[in-house]
């Protein structure tokens, strides 16, 4: 079964054009419904109709281009808005890959794919909204009411949807039984595949979140007149909590769990008084639903230990919950033997650290990721970049694995 | 030797008026030269004149009551500001035993003991400032340049001494040569007495300070895409700083040693993102330099040590050291003699781990201080408070030893 005969260079090129729309420095600013992120949408919806796709433009700001006819296709998309300052690929390179391989698969005659770039996933409102109402997992009504920074709704803001589209396209709702799977390019966003030194990630799940903000709450005193054995120290307990959570961790997570304690905050925080707060966010990332409640018991746990040791009172507040999302195990499948195929030895299987669009459309298609390698593991930063090679191979990837659309006989 | 026949309840009478003037609640507000302080003061120097010492503010607003005639006498007292919102006893209880003792001494005819108030102990401006320039430790001139949080300067503030002197009272400079000692009574503004259940400590030193800035400087990442083996994460090395540091001091400190970890602030303190920079306050208290000498050089090491094992830099910045200031050895044994004269058995030695206006007179006289509890070791607040068996007891203590104010035959 040959391959979609995509060229890397026109990939290459729409995305060096792509960087020009919202340029800032070697980064790009295109939050969603900025100026700039519905001119990259009209350029895509220009070459989208070029290609002899279909462009349609949903109520959020979606953009597809569709191959003629009403058989079935596959979509293959990402989004185009961006960080308030983001660097030239975060969501872009699935887009373009997307309109790459559906523009080759249409000169070629087959197979059928379509092209989305999905709104609001960088979050200036909800955060992959677009994908989010487009899948059932949000009203547009929930939607609409989430507002930016300065209080402007997505309500407001999306009336701007019908300057997208390019005159003859449709605007209106898109199904998403119209097509038979999705498949999301991306960057990594991190260092593993270059740690690694390779050149394609296989996406078998989209890690979940736990959370807690943990405050241990002690007295504030004196630092020059209360005795060591006295006190009742919450940054003494914090630095404990710290120490100790990786040995509790231990038993529970593999090596590619993650937990990251980012925000603490002291109380009254002055060099010279015995501090009588802290708090500290632990967010927890895995892949396996059960891992991540494993940890989150024992996180809570080894706070009420430490807290209890030193005489502390332990707040303990449950941030948001995300579950892990599984890909599609044939889809994953099919991107491996793609992969293998123009990459021999130089992918891996992988969890995607990052939320992507892809955590909503795998609850109506099944669906599966492919990362390139991030320089540095940079992201959402003006030096965010990818080896030129690395954007070709992965395209090529796509291309491999999805050429026929049906399974290999 | 007799006693100086203090009475504890003119004490206590003088300390009930003087909570009124600036009262706030339970607590009192008379930072320096506010009009509060310096109505306080008014009422100090009228009673001083009543009891027929010759009053005298000196340019710094520094307020004494001298006994008649020219031969030395013994010098006691504290300072009578507050801090913004302060405790009741802080500073005026010191200066109180000392009115009532320069009164009771007169009154009996000997031994010559005079009284102060010394102003700004609670550095609206420098802090320390009055006795500072009394002592000859700072020119008047580097004081007068001293701001307060507004701006105002102690040169433009201490116009106001000449408000404090009563009709006759003089207004001019009291040269530390009129005094062979000084003893100065002040609240512990710690637990330590009354954890040990103790009525009294006599202070042997006053601890001395040193104190590091450090900041360790990782790798902002993103919390979700970054694998922990590839972190360079500062919150990581923070807590295993905080717990690796007790370990480090625990061969060189002693059971009064303190230090405190009391600022903390992590950037960029988000939860999703991995910490890329940790800063914390190291301060370190201790009656023996050489031992603060011992930690600076620990604390330092440590952190180096700590940095380069993550992979992490380091940046230290030393913050301000004062030496710990010795208290005369035979005063202080003969206010050890006073206490087990009243309290027998239910006094200690002990540092003081604040600093206090004694700090600076020890440069130029032979200086003691006597501490009684605070309940809870609460101070700098309303809620500061001593038992008033207690306040009592440490007038009675200094009476029965500056009795005479001869050595003992």
């Amino acid at each position: 079964m040959p391959a979609i005969p995509a060229n890397p260079d026109r990939l290459l090129a729409d995305l060096d054009h792509l960087r020009t729309i919202g340029a800032v420095g070697s980064g790009v600013s295109r939050m969603a419904f900025s100026d700039d992120d519905i001119a990259a949408r009209v350029w895509l919806a220009e070459r989208m109709a070029e290609a002899g796709l279909e462009v349609t433009v949903d109520p959020c700001g979606n953009l597809f281009g569709l191959p003629p006819g009403d058989a079935p296709c596959l979509l293959v998309g990402s989004h185009s808005d961006t960080q308030p300052l983001g660097g030239w690929l975060d969501g872009i390179y699935g887009v373009a890959c997307g309109l790459e391989l559906a523009r080759a698969a249409l000169e070629a005659g087959g197979p059928r794919i379509a092209v989305v770039s999905f709104q609001d996933e960088e979050g200036r409102f909800g955060g992959l909204g677009g994908s989010a109402v487009w899948a059932g997992r949000m009203s547009l009504a929930a939607a609409d009411a989430t507002t930016d920074a300065d209080g402007v709704s997505f309500g407001a803001a999306r009336v701007a949807a019908e300057r997208i589209a390019p005159p003859g396209a449709r605007l209106g709702a898109v199904s998403p039984a119209r097509f038979s799977a999705y498949v999301e390019a991306h960057i990594e966003q991190g260092p593993a595949l270059e740690a690694a030194r390779l050149a394609l990630g296989v996406v078998e799940a989209i890690v979940g979140v736990r959370r807690w903000s943990l405050t241990f709450r002690g007295e504030a005193n004196h630092a020059g007149t209360t005795p060591m054995p006295l006190r009742r120290d919450a940054v003494q307990a914090l630095g404990q909590y710290v120490v100790d959570l990786n040995a509790a961790f231990a038993p529970i997570v593999t090596e590619r769990t993650v937990w990251t304690l980012g925000r603490i905050t002291v109380d009254p925080n002055a060099p010279s008084i015995v501090p009588g707060a802290a708090s500290v966010s632990v967010q927890m990332r895995d892949a396996e639903a059960a891992r991540l409640d494993a940890m989150k018991a024992a996180a809570l746990t080894l706070a009420q230990e430490v807290a209890a040791a030193r005489g502390l009172e332990l707040e303990a507040e449950e941030g948001i919950a995300l579950d892990p999302v599984a890909m599609d195990p044939a889809l994953v499948d099919r991107l491996a033997a793609g992969a293998e195929a123009v990459a021999p030895g130089r992918w891996q299987r992988m969890p995607s650290g990052a939320l992507h669009d892809a955590c909503n459309v795998a609850a109506v298609l099944p669906s599966a990721m492919l990362f390139v390698p991030s320089i540095g593991g940079i992201s959402h930063n003006p030096a965010e970049d990818t080896a030129r090679d690395d954007l070709r191979t992965g395209l090529l990837a796509i291309a491999a694995a999805l050429g026929g659309n049906e399974p290999a006989s």
